[in-house]
């Protein structure tokens, strides 16, 4: 047997945890598998007094994270800590540098950073590799990134945060509104204090955007992601789009459109017949269309410690038997740069959740403001008087561009029946 | 970029003209992807004046199948002939050793060969490859290999027959009988004409033994699976299933238990709750679950030429990468041999379906064998007489061992109340 590959890990939070249980407890299966055994030699956190639960008085304690990129011992960066930049980048780019192997959970860095660190390291000629910064536990860059290569990629998409999934299902099968299911997500620490870059849906695009550049073979383009959260998803919007034949799930979508790129994190209606209806709980799922596989399906646990590990560790397996090469695919000098696409131009189903007034005409004024914008109903709800005296009206659109679906909305802006702001979310066929 | 991989193919049928269109329709984004061309440079197959619908005058024919192993232009020779032995053995041996690359799509031939092969493959230090050989387009041999190579897998088990599980899912929606759908999805050229490969598990057999292998670094041991198929299921079987909750699929499932390793190929039932059960029509599904990533899902088209095209081009790729080891995961020396395990120790729940005589006492004498094998049921149900006046009794016992259903069955044989064989189907919770 070679050598142990040789790790540092910068970040002892609950994934760090989970990696050192991970190593420890599959210890030789690993080295069976990996032909080589895989060793923490030196790690780093801010706080060295704090009781993590495993030992770590076997390994070598760095204070200053920087400094594990300089470790001659060690052949593989393992970085943990968190953030888009700070000490996360200081030390992807030190280590790399140095001519380390890199291996990190941080979707953040990459969303923003990857491209100039995976040119670093194909420079350096060392392996950056990132798969648990996508769906936790679910392989699914490497699905995109080799099991789907063969293919031309029309769409991918998936739910790709857990505490979005998981409040939408609760709100599902309990009825329940938006806040009151968030303040007990945070309670069960399902959702974070400050949860916002998880329901804003920040997260779910950091992902998107990664896997958009393996799908497509185009550049990172974080910054040309639409994003929008589900804090508007209202329980009747979950309960009219069961009643319509349909599910209420945050999904990120990126297609090619044109000669442009196409990407959201928006709050979906999917039908129930299709496989991310039945994704429930905190789970993640990713779907990849391609022109000769058809569709593909990842599904499984998209964060916590064990899948987090897990990902982690097959990222480590993978250099330890040198199966590896650029880190999205193809170098990066050979992705393509593609614009924002027009989302106006692409078409699609929608629905469109109106509360009114109690008034005779309120409907006809949205039917005519559909009507004027070429956008044809396939079905209505319009549910009696809510408490507050209003009524909920709730549409699902037949096929139509997205810019004549907005351009409905434009219409009804200002209307005087119409009480607070419509909510528009898209389906996926 | 460097030079191209150059191919040599043997087999022209339906996924050997997949291939072929492939690599014409995808060719400028494999390269991208995977850093060279990849081309057909020689072809071999029965009948040279088929019309294919593809363009073969630019290849080399080659009359003689073998010859392709001994040509000096050819990195990789794939095999799309199907047979566990003959010509696709013959060629598989003198690819790999005259130094070449071999891919396949060939399970019956790797549950039978695979490690014979791979040991050559090994000694010689060139890719096996054989992604295509279970589950169609659904990258699952990579998915355990590496995507899950952290984890110790408790169970590896799906959905890998997509002609079954088309036959169950029509009779579930159209309430029909087996014989009937199978000669329907025969006209339909969804059923071999010999379709006893499929229905009675032994193509599925063959995936199963692959999959074990790898989730359990075991050795192969395809005669080790216990198989049985579909045909003794019966449409009131299904509709029974549904009423208790359950669908009906065809399973294969592995797993250890104690020092041994347990594979079976039987239809099962699952809780509509898992995610197998909503997997309908040909579609093929495996899950695997691990100590530390939980249950992975992966779904998607199980056969067809552009499927299994995608699934042999993406082993191509990761030979144009230099991405690739060994084909089980680990050298054949470090696979574990394990017994089969005695599947009495199994516990778990049962679905057991008689048929019996409308008569009084018939019910009691089968409660009494249960009752008596330690066996308790957790739901039951009796309906009327059926058309040739007997009646039918569907029951799901609470978990047990195996062993004690089985002897429930042993007790009730020869009893002049029953007619014909009960059927027994577990259940995978």
């Amino acid at each position: 047997m070679t050598q142990a590959l040789k790790i540092a890990l910068a970040g002892l939070g609950t994934v760090g945890g989970g990696v050192i249980r991970l190593l420890d407890a599959n210890a030789e299966l690993i080295a069976r598998r990996a032909g080589r055994r895989i060793e923490i030699v030196a790690i780093s956190a801010r706080d060295r007094a704090k009781d993590r639960g495993v030992d770590l008085s076997r390994f070598e304690w760095v204070d200053d994270t920087g400094a594990l990129a300089a470790l001659d011992s060690v052949d593989v960066v393992v970085e943990l800590i968190g953030g888009s930049d700070g000490p996360a980048l200081t030390l992807a780019r030190n280590s790399i540098a140095a001519g380390r192997a890199f291996v990190t959970a941080n979707k953040a860095m990459i969303a923003h950073h990857g491209l100039e660190l995976a040119e670093a390291a194909e420079a350096k000629g060392v392996a950056l590799k990132y798969e648990a910064a996508v769906a936790g536990g679910i392989p699914v860059i490497k699905g995109l990134r080799e099991g789907a290569a063969a293919n031309e990629l029309a769409h991918v998409y998936g739910i790709l945060n857990g505490t979005c999934n998981y409040i939408l299902s609760t709100m599902e099968t309990e009825g329940r509104d938006f806040a009151e299911v968030l303040s007990e997500a945070q309670a069960l620490g399902y959702a974070e204090a400050d949860p916002s870059f998880d329901i804003d849906g920040v997260d779910a695009a950091h992902k998107l955007s990664i896997l958009a550049s393996l799908a497509f073979g185009t550049r990172i383009g974080f910054d040309a992601v639409a994003v929008d959260g589900i804090r508007n998803v209202i329980a009747a919007d979950i309960a009219e789009a069961a009643a319509l034949g349909f599910k209420v799930r945050l999904l990120g979508h990126a297609e090619t459109l044109g000669d442009g790129l196409f990407q959201r994190v928006h709050p979906h209606l999917v039908p129930v017949s299709h496989p991310l209806a039945h994704v429930s709980g905190s789970l993640n799922a990713v779907v990849a269309e391609g022109n000769f596989v058809g569709r593909l399906l990842f599904q499984g646990r998209g964060a916590g410690d064990g899948p987090t590990a897990s990902a982690v560790v097959a990222d480590l397996i993978d250099i330890a038997r040198g199966e590896y090469g650029p880190a999205f695919a193809m170098p990066v000098a050979a992705l393509a740069q593609r614009p924002a696409a027009d989302a106006g131009a692409r078409r699609g189903r929608a629905y469109l959740r109106f509360t009114v007034e109690d008034k005779v005409g309120v409907l006809a004024e949205i039917a005519a403001a559909m009507r004027d914008s070429n956008v044809s109903i396939e079905s209505l709800i319009q549910r009696g008087a809510l408490d507050d005296g209003s009524v909920l009206v709730a549409i699902v659109t037949h096929e139509s561009p997205e810019r004549n679906i907005a351009q409905a909305l434009e219409r009804l802006e200002g209307s005087a029946s119409i009480r607070g702001k419509p909510m528009l979310m898209h389906i996926l066929d």
